[in-house]
């Protein structure tokens, strides 16, 4: 998506320790007019497909999701992030390793909320090593519901997440592709 | 709001510790169409307001406020939780107690997200002894910008906090307010 690429170079910024600051527009505060294009352009990428439910894992995906089940008139889950294991049976739960962080937690879903007859869109704000998304695809699987696709607002592929998702066999959705950044450039992937 | 007192009473479980489940429809999974109509409802409580920015705190107002930021073509800015005091320069902040989980955190934003030529509106999804609030009140004075009031998807309003902010000037709007409740019945305040 050609527009989000422009707001990354105009907005964004690269600071040291590979981070991408996109906090201007995406992340802390929010374009509303931005994000309901960006909402559109996701509507009409899974247009096709059924969707039923977005699913999306607090916090920094709620913004994307919520725009995206409005445009798409579906709803949206959160999964949740527990430090502890000890989760009751009411709930769908896995581990996920937080790159960023270096920790893990628990992304949990409760049951209800997660149907077998559910085709579900994963909605996510970065793709980078991909251990979030590949936890919500987990969910899924867990509850038995099919999977249409992930969408991201910004993948990082020089960190190979969305690559392992794909060869997995999710389709995977960037807005925009990160093929290479530092401080004075940043390189978008050749589609 | 009397579509969100219904939504309420159909869907919403009164748990022991005076706890109001709402994940159903507002929480944990969002639907989107009541989203939508509650932020037609928000946007016109406030359209003679001249609002700027929406501010809320991460993460449960998050849907609320990215829904009424899109309807009213507003930013929507995000307070976030620290636990740690230690934030430099860059950064308006204040300490909030959390009555849920007895524990005080930062309320914390961007000096860049808010700026004294601004009139800000504040959503969140509850409001009950009113400490969340009454951070979000303090950020905005901390910025010089002008308050134009508060949404709240439901007021406890028997836990004081609505009417402590309403004694200090401020304009609060819940969309459902909560007289009393117990597992049997839920009573709505007479407005």
């Amino acid at each position: 998506m050609r527009q989000m690429e422009l707001k990354i170079l105009s907005e964004g910024k690269v600071l040291s320790g590979d981070i991408l600051k996109v906090g201007n527009f995406l992340n802390q505060q929010i374009d509303t007019d931005f994000l309901k294009s960006v909402a559109d352009e996701i509507a009409k990428m899974f247009s096709d497909e059924g969707i039923t439910k977005i699913l999306t894992i607090e916090s920094s995906g709620i913004a994307l999701a919520i725009a995206a089940g409005m445009v798409m008139g579906v709803p949206v889950v959160f999964a949740k992030k527990h430090k502890s294991s000890n989760v009751d049976g009411e709930v769908y739960s896995t581990k996920v390793h937080s790159f960023t962080h270096g920790t893990d937690y628990n992304a949990v879903v409760s049951r209800d909320y997660l149907l077998q007859t559910d085709k579900v869109l994963l909605v996510d704000d970065f793709l980078a090593s991909g251990n979030a998304l590949k936890g919500l695809v987990e969910l899924v699987a867990q509850a038995h519901a099919e999977l249409a696709g992930a969408v991201v607002a910004i993948e990082k592929k020089y960190q190979g997440g969305g690559d392992a998702l794909r060869d997995a066999g999710v389709r995977v959705e960037p807005l925009a592709c990160i093929e290479s950044m530092d401080e004075h450039e940043i390189r978008f992937c050749q589609l």
